[in-house]
């Protein structure tokens, strides 16, 4: 992961060397603001988990128009709350780092931007409201949080086991696309835009929605020889669904083996499985 | 699971040690009604059972319109008949240990209340009909006499792999989460209240219904942009779904694997895991 | 298999010891219609094999409004060609046994006589008309058919897999039962008769509809707490879900592994895991 | 791959041995052409996967009512343009090859033709329009390419994978249509035309959308009984699924160890799987 987010991605690295100051009160708020290893910074971060959730909260609450009507006042209030906590927060992360441009341009610092800028633009420009949503990008922080804290380990297998099935499921998703493809136009000729099968690619959304068993309903075949191809299609996707699951069961059963897979090779008889823990060679004796 | 049952949960323990009486009818009673190693223990066990299946059928039959029209009395008899039994268990579960408060206060004792309570209340206040429902918790109670028999092992190997894959499951319902909220707000914004998406809360609704692949139907995209993007979340959520399961794969293999694991153990050291092909022990050098 | 297959299951054994007849023409029947070793025996299972599937397609389109009124004489012509064919069959089986009433009695015995008895009931009885779908168990009779033929290996391996997680499929499906029922009756306590949750076993058949991610659509959650609880049974059910396909990919996995897993020991220095093909011991070199 | 695709498939190899010419325009043209080693032959391949993307994309948006009305003439053009693109491709495959006959029988030289003939046709026959949606078959030329790119190892081992489990696969999709075809016929039964059952084909539709957890609901149970047997169903069909998940999974599973299994051979006998821990060849007994 460490490798990863050092090099640039696109001009905007992920979590690029923001410098900590050497000594002061930047240093002090850096500790606190960007690690989690003080007290300080535990604090600090569970503090802005929380934050970030009630706002998310506050967020989802605006676009109910029940609760909206009800409770309009507290929830703008409660928004500008959060709102002006994050500024703080943005403007303290500004202060504290040597390098502030480096972090306005960095991953993060653009979300940390885009999560308080849209309630100061609704302010100032009436038909801005619309960009009131974005503000949702806010979850996006939560995984700074994350990252800092204790659960990377698992996170990054399996991050890994995902990237190391790459290839694999990007062939099996290029199957799946092309089955649906031809699978769509096929109910698109045989049902007719009468029963709801309007265009190539709406047909193509149907059979999507069929071979993923989501089966939405908005779209039934009704003719036979209709519902004849929509239940082999139903079969199939049934089997291929078995394939990424198939692709990531083995990845994670080998990776786990494969972690616990001794490696060394003793001096003297130069056999290998040697357990990592060994001390002698269990096949010569000799000390390892 | 002897272990963690006998640590203290949240002041109510799922099974404290209770205290069996050491002699007279209050012990032989204790071994009938909270052991199974004897005849007339394993009898009581299944008499249980089916009464506790015979009143949930009860209440389940209790909440049909038409069979309640036609045979409410019988119901209500049947309901009095099950109520009378379970408080004469609850009362002799009172009487036959040494530890009637602790009993009481645990969660088998709490839910064994629970399960006669909310007939009397009926009776006494008729506003506490809205209360009767309650008594689906009677279903708990079967976990008990489970939990007595022999189906232990498979139930805590099972377990033990869900408890083991905790933190893996954790970090992927976090992503799970996070990416249902950020498309249903896209949802929300792109399809609109026009369309069923009134809110977001509503939405993320429809994205988990939608990721899961549950697709109830009730609310479905139907501007071009909404079903692409509907799209791409069945195909995500079809890929995703691969992850909790070879999660739980994996682990149950592995699990499986050490099970039969070589376990030969070193007579000069004692140390356990030696393979089948190793002729000197790995710690101490001696001949195997 | 034959194990199981040997010993009488409620007094109607599946495939009971018939006894061949010695010689002449019921020994070369026999041979031809019970057995498929010979050419004429896995001609005889071809043919039966393709009128079974001719005549439930028979069936199937018998129900079939639209076709039943433009080709009914000929369905019926149809109808009564296999009839005869299968009641041929059925008296050539009772004929070529040494124990023509014990197969009568058998499993197969009295699916044969199930297959044509309700043609001919509706001849007699105007009335019977209501029997005829039982004619679709002929289906049943392709097993016998299989069974003789070259997938036993497959079809045992898979069989015996499942056997295996019996009782982690049972626990399972009883976990899985009580959440349902809990959900279900929760969801009609939210929701109410109003909103399509009109008893509780309505509730529950929505609950497994949903926990089991088909999602009908027809009962669906109005409420946002409704919402809420069924979003969290979408993601459980999800979840849920890895684990009975995590029992059986570990089952198989093992299975491999173990068929594959060598098992010979070293008479001179007691190495075990010899691989089947090896004839001299990896470890001393000593002739296996 | 290599080997299966040499040996002629009913009379229309999908990649028969077209002959390379010997020198001049012509060999250098079936160098781009049908190779991809070279610069120019890697650029070709990029080209032709975005003009049959982009020419599937016109494809799809022909048939979308409202894009068609405004931007018909545009579309119209880009057909054009991508037909005779295609065309210009055809004839010079077949000048390249030195057996254009060898090249216009076999399955991608047919699947060329018929990717351009549609547009021609539709010209001269104006009731040919119903043949236009047979040029989505162009989607088939995209996985020539994909055959000669870098993904071959994953295809093929995921092929080699479903080959393996196919006699697997197939008894249990056999299992499966038989439990559907019961099921849905007993449905039938149950709940009648009057509740959209209205046939055993449609039924079995039911039947096959609720086992796969699609779920369409435009066809759903009403009765009580009804609804038992399809809650019975859902619960079978998600227990099912774990199935032919299972079989992919161990495949996987079991190819990847015995990928990375030791080969270490005999330098005597020259046999090969020794393990790492052999001291003796298996085989000779000589001294690894």
């Amino acid at each position: 992961m460490s490798r990863s987010t050092r090099k640039p991605a696109r001009q905007m690295p992920l979590q690029p060397d923001l410098g900590m100051p050497e000594q002061g009160w930047r240093q002090r708020l850096y500790i606190i603001i960007f690690e989690s290893d003080t007290v300080a910074g535990k604090r600090f971060d569970l503090i802005l988990l929380g934050a970030i959730v009630l706002s998310l909260l506050v967020v989802a609450l605006d676009s109910v128009a029940v609760v909206y009507q009800r409770h309009g006042a507290v929830l703008d209030a409660l928004e500008w709350f959060f709102t002006a906590l994050f500024t703080l927060e943005y403007v303290a992360r500004l202060a504290c780092v040597r390098r502030p441009v480096r972090y306005a341009r960095s991953f993060f610092g653009v979300i940390d931007l885009v999560s308080v800028l849209p309630t100061y633009l609704a302010l100032v420009l009436p038909g801005a409201h619309a960009f009131l949503d974005i503000r949702i990008l806010r979850l996006l922080r939560i995984f700074r949080i994350l990252k800092l804290a204790a659960y990377i380990e698992e996170y990054q297998m399996l991050g890994q086991a995902l990237a190391a099935s790459r290839r694999k499921i990007l062939i099996f998703l290029t199957c799946v696309l092309m089955v649906v493809i031809l699978m769509g136009t096929m109910m698109y000729v045989i049902e007719g835009a009468a029963n709801g099968f309007t265009s190539i690619p709406t047909s193509v959304y149907w059979a999507i929605s069929t071979v993923t068993t989501v089966g939405f309903g908005d779209i039934t075949p009704k003719t036979d020889l209709g519902r004849a191809l929509a239940s082999a299609m139903m079969l199939l996707g049934w089997g291929i669904l078995a394939v990424p699951t198939g692709i990531i069961s083995s990845e994670l059963t080998a990776r786990r083996f494969s972690t616990h897979a001794p490696t060394r090779t003793c001096p003297e008889c130069l056999t290998e499985g040697h357990e990592p823990a060994a001390r002698f060679c269990k096949d010569c004796g000799t000390t390892l």
